[in-house]
C-alpha cells in the first residue's frame, strides 16, 4: 500500500478550473454585501464518466448549481438550497438517482436519499423507496417534520423511513407518487438487460467449477467503477449555515431492499455548523455504498476537516480511513468519492469597512476513475464544471485524485 | 444541565451484585486454561421494568447468557455466541424484539436488528422486516455472506436490507418465515389498543386548539420511557474476539417503514478488536431510536472506551455525547441505555505459569427509569442478573445510572 500512498501524495493541490478567489473579491467590491447568498458544490457521481457523455454530466451539474443559487438569492437557508440542487440532479436521466436510477435484481427502481441540516443538526433519510420521482424531497420533509417536535400522544417523529412505508408517508404528506415505469430510462433498461446476461454467463461459468469458491472470485472487476453515479451537494448560505444531501439509485442489480450509504446517517452526507468547532463542515459521498457505510466516510471527513490544513486532512482521510481502512481490509478496490466544504467567518481587510466575510474552502476527492463536479457562488453568473479523472496509469480503487479551491463570501455585520 | 451532571457525578462506580473478579481468580486455579470460553453481557432493554415483571426479565437475561456461554464452550467465536444470546432475548414475549414486539401504527410488527463482528469488522443489519421470528439471524446471515466476498458478476453483497426485500432474502437463505400474527402477544395487542385510544384522545383534544402548535406540544411525557425494551448483547470469546448485537421491535405506534437505531451502523451496536488500539470494545444500545441514531451512541462509546478509565469514559460519554449532546438540543428527555465491554490481554502473576489472561471490564448505563442486565463467564455455573434503576427522585432522560464490574479470563499461550 506504500506505493499507492506515495502516488497519492505526489498529487499537488490543484486549483479548480478558474480560480474563484480573485473573482469573488472583485465582485464583492461592487455589490451590496447583504445579498451575496452563499455557495454550492455539487457532483453527478464518482464512477466513470465517458467523454461522450461529459457534456451531459457537466450540464446537469450546472443546472443544479443554478437551482441552489436561485434559492439562496431568494433568501433560502442552506437546507432548502441543497434540496433544490438535488432535485435537478435526480431529474437528469443520466445520473443514478431519481429518474434513470439503476434497476435492481427484480428490474425495479428503489432509491436512497438523505439530507442533513448543519444548523439544527437534524437529519432525514429514505431507503429503498419506490414510485417517488424525487426521494430527496421525502428526506427533506422528514427533516422538517422532525424539526417541528413530537407527534400526537408524545410520539417521536421518524428520521428514517424505508420501503412501502416511506412511499405511503410521502404521499400522505403531499408528495405525488410517480409510476415506477416512468422512472426507468432506455439507458437503465438496456443496462439491466446487459447485466442480466452478464450474471447468467458468470453463474454458468461458475457451475462448471467449484461453485462455493469460484462464485466469489469470478468477474471481480466486472462491476468496476462504472455506474456508481450517486449524486450530492453541499451548500453554505449567507448566514454561514451549512447543509448536505445525497441521493442514489444504488448499485445495479442490487438485491431488493438493499439500502446503501445514501440513506445511512454519517455515511452519505454530513453537515455541522461550527458551534464549538473552528469550522462549519458539509460533506457528501458517492461510490460503492457498502464501502462508504463501513468506513462512515462522510462523518470521518467532517471530523478531519477541523484540523488546520483542509487539503491535507482530506487527503489523509481518503488514504487512511478509506483506501487503507482496516474496515475494508479484504477489499481489493475501494471505490468512492466525496465533495466537502468547510467555512469560517473572517474579517475582511480593511476592517474599517465593517464587513465580515465567510471563507469557503471546497474540495473533491475520488478513488473512482472520474467524478463530475460543479460549483457556483451567488455572485457568479454561471456555474463552473469539471470532470476530475485519476492520473493516467493509476488503478481505480487504490489511488486517488484530490482538487479544490477557495471562495470568499462577504456579509454585512 | 449543571445540576444534572452533578447528580450523575455523585454516583460512585458500584460493583455489580456479586463481585465476579475474585470468583474468577478462584475458578481459574482449578481449571484447564484452554477451555475457559469467554464472557457475555446481555440486556433486556432500557425502559421501564415493573417489579411485577422483574422475575421474567431476569429470567430471560439468564437464559440468554446461558445460550451464549453454551456456544462459547462449544468453541464458537464471539459473533456466533452473541447471535445465540439474541435469539433467546427475541423469543421472549416480554421483550420488545422478535416475538412480542411493539405494533406499529397499522397494527403490524416490523423489526430492526444488527450484528457486528469485531474480528472481521463486518456488519449485517435488517430494518423494518416482517414475518421473521428472529431478525438477528438474518442480520447474522448477511454478515457471514458478506464475509465470503463478492457475488456473481462481481456484485458486492449487501450489508443492510429492509422491508419485503429483507424478508425474501432471508427466506431464500433458508430462514423460515413466521406468520406475523404469531409474533404478536396478548400484551402487545392490548398495548396497541390502549395506544390507539390515547392517540385518538390526544388528537381530539388538539382539534379544539391551535392544531399546528398544540399537536407538537401535547402529551410530551406520555410516551415516557416505557416500552423501549430493545434487547442486546456483547461478547468476548476465548481468543479475545469481541462481537455485539441488538434487536428491536421499535417504538410503539411508529410509522410503517420507520427504522430505528437497532439497524443503524454505529448506532445500535459496535464491536472492534484491538488491532492498533489498546482495547477491544463491544457496545449495544437501547432506548429511543432517534436519539441513539443522531448521537451515534454505540460508536461514540466504543471510541471513548480507548481512554484509561472505562467508568469515567462511559460516564462522560453518556453526559456529554448523549444527555447534553448538541445533536439533541431540542429534546427535553434523552432516553437510552448502553451495555459495554472492553478487554485487553494481560499476563497473570506469576508470569512463570506461562498463562495469559484477558481482563474484561463491563459496564451498563442508562437514562431510562430502569435497565435489566445479565452477565456470565464460561466459568460461572449460572448468570447473574440485575435490574438497574435510576436513583429515587431523579428524572428519566436527564440523569443517568452507571454500574459495572471486572472479570479475568485465563487462556493458554
Amino acid at each position: 500500500m506504500e506505493s499507492l500512498m506515495n502516488s497519492a501524495e505526489e498529487q499537488q493541490p490543484s486549483s479548480p478550473p478558474g480560480n474563484s478567489w480573485s473573482k469573488q473579491e472583485e465582485i464583492n467590491k461592487n455589490e451590496t454585501p447583504k445579498c451575496v447568498g452563499g455557495f454550492v458544490l455539487v457532483h453527478a457521481g464518482a464512477g466513470y464518466h465517458s467523454e461522450s457523455k461529459a457534456k451531459e454530466y457537466k450540464h446537469v451539474c450546472k443546472r443544479a448549481c443554478q437551482r441552489a443559487v436561485d434559492r439562496l438569492k431568494a433568501g433560502a437557508l442552506a437546507a432548502e438550497a441543497v434540496a433544490a440542487a438535488l432535485v435537478e440532479l435526480e431529474d437528469s436521466p443520466f445520473t443514478n438517482a431519481g429518474m434513470g436510477s439503476n434497476l435492481n435484481l427484480s428490474g425495479e427502481i428503489e432509491c436512497d436519499a438523505s439530507i442533513m441540516d448543519g444548523k439544527s443538526l437534524h437529519y432525514g433519510a429514505v431507503g429503498a423507496i419506490s414510485g417517488i420521482k424525487n426521494p430527496v424531497l421525502v428526506a427533506n420533509r422528514l427533516l422538517s417534520e422532525a424539526q417541528k417536535g413530537k407527534l400526537s400522544a408524545g410520539r417521536i417523529p421518524p428520521c428514517f423511513l424505508v420501503g412501502r412505508g416511506a412511499h405511503d408517508w410521502a404521499v400522505g404528506h403531499g408528495i405525488p407518487p410517480c409510476p415506477s415505469e416512468k422512472m426507468a430510462t432506455k439507458f437503465s433498461l438496456s443496462a439491466y438487460k446487459r447485466n442480466k446476461r452478464k450474471m447468467a454467463l458468470a453463474e454458468k461459468m461458475d457451475t462448471g467449477h467449484n461453485h462455493a469458491k469460484k462464485r466469489r472470485q469470478s468477474s471481480e472487476t466486472e462491476n468496476g467503477s462504472g455506474c456508481l453515479d450517486t449524486v450530492g451537494a453541499v451548500v453554505v448560505d449567507s448566514e454561514g449555515n451549512v447543509a448536505a444531501a445525497v441521493s442514489s439509485g444504488g448499485l445495479a442489480m442490487k438485491h431488493p431492499g438493499r439500502v446503501g450509504q445514501a440513506a445511512h446517517y454519517g455515511c452519505g452526507c454530513w453537515a455541522e455548523n461550527a458551534f464549538n468547532n473552528p469550522y462549519s463542515t458539509a460533506v457528501s459521498t458517492s461510490g460503492c455504498g457498502e464501502h462508504l457505510i463501513r468506513t462512515m466516510l462522510a462523518r470521518e471527513c467532517s471530523a478531519a476537516l477541523q484540523s488546520e490544513d483542509a487539503h491535507k486532512a482530506l487527503l489523509e482521510t481518503m488514504q487512511n480511513k478509506f483506501i487503507s481502512s482496516p474496515f475494508l481490509a479484504g477489499e481489493d478496490r475501494v471505490l468512492g468519492g466525496v465533495i466537502v466544504l468547510r467555512c469560517c467567518r473572517c474579517v475582511e481587510s480593511p476592517p474599517s469597512q465593517n464587513i465580515q466575510g465567510i471563507l469557503v474552502e471546497f474540495l473533491w476527492s475520488h478513488t473512482t476513475e472520474s467524478m463530475c463536479v460543479g460549483y457556483m457562488s451567488a455572485q457568479d453568473s454561471k456555474a463552473k464544471t469539471h470532470i476530475s479523472r485519476l492520473p493516467p496509469g493509476t488503478v481505480p480503487g487504490q489511488c486517488l485524485a484530490i482538487e479544490g479551491g477557495v471562495c470568499r463570501l462577504s456579509v454585512a455585520e
